[in-house]
């Protein structure tokens, strides 16, 4: 049994953007609570060397371009690393889920037979398949949890579920 | 185009198991470098509300299993959480890394259609395709993500390729 690369990317990458919005709304309002710059905010780490908040962002809407460009052998738009605000970077994450919005699940039709070259390793190739499972979906989800749990660290009141966010599910007959 | 729940599951969760034992590795030989004791090294969290390291690995565990077991309508080997030193750790995921092996591709044949109950919400159920994408594949990568973030945040050398692992690559001809 199978699920195509459409169902796995575009609802995904566009639910899970509206969740860093969510994050990113909270995380603002509990810095401001506590008297956190924005400019702070937006530079938090969890280690000296790893990317700040704003970076995370920036990379998770990459991701999510970029894999769908990937995948169906498309362009993604470029979007320069700029925003130092908040509401620059929801301006961002809308961009591309506007650019989201604009594919249909036949540009799938070729995706697993992809040869994608990565930019830091350009005499090889993945296939789309070994792409996806290899480097896009957990690097996708690596940056969306340092998201969450920055703001954790924080001590923004926050679950599981705001990560999740909503299920779709059935009742039981 | 379409991709197989096998190949989503039982292949990426193996890999990702060997990098999660990677990890503790080069995490436990850091803190035995730096005086912290294994206890302690078990004992780390992001955020004083969040799980401490052992509970992430036996959630990454949980959830490989789980996922793999319910995406096939098969029971998973229950695995009581009892480890305290990364030697248990390492066991448990051994005995997940066999029971992923037990599995063939045939048997994700009604994958999609699962109806999946999840044990805090009993009176409804997600297909198998909207579990997974909805919750089995962003949960799955948020306790990896975590796993690795605490090394990080410990000053272990890690790299994303660390977290990464090897990825398949092809020569351009």
């Amino acid at each position: 049994m199978h699920i195509s690369y459409y169902d796995l990317t575009v609802p995904v990458f566009k639910k899970n953007l509206l969740i860093a919005k969510a994050l990113l709304e909270k995380g603002l309002a509990h810095a401001t609570e506590t008297g956190m710059s924005e400019t702070d905010f937006l530079n938090l780490r969890l280690a000296p060397d790893m990317f700040p908040l704003v970076k995370q962002v920036q990379i998770v809407t990459d991701n999510a371009k970029g894999i769908v460009a990937r995948l169906t052998g498309t362009d993604a738009p470029k979007i320069a690393d700029e925003e130092t605000t908040v509401t620059e970077l929801m301006t961002r994450i809308d961009t591309v889920l506007a650019f989201l919005d604009t594919f249909k699940p036949e540009q799938f039709s070729n995706a697993a037979e992809q040869k994608i070259v990565l930019p830091y390793i350009p005499d090889m190739y993945q296939t789309g398949t070994d792409y996806f499972v290899d480097f896009a979906l957990p690097n996708f989800f690596f940056h969306m949890s340092i998201v969450y749990a920055l703001m954790r660290a924080q001590g923004v009141q926050l679950g599981k579920m705001d990560f999740l966010g909503s299920l779709k599910l059935q009742p039981i007959e």
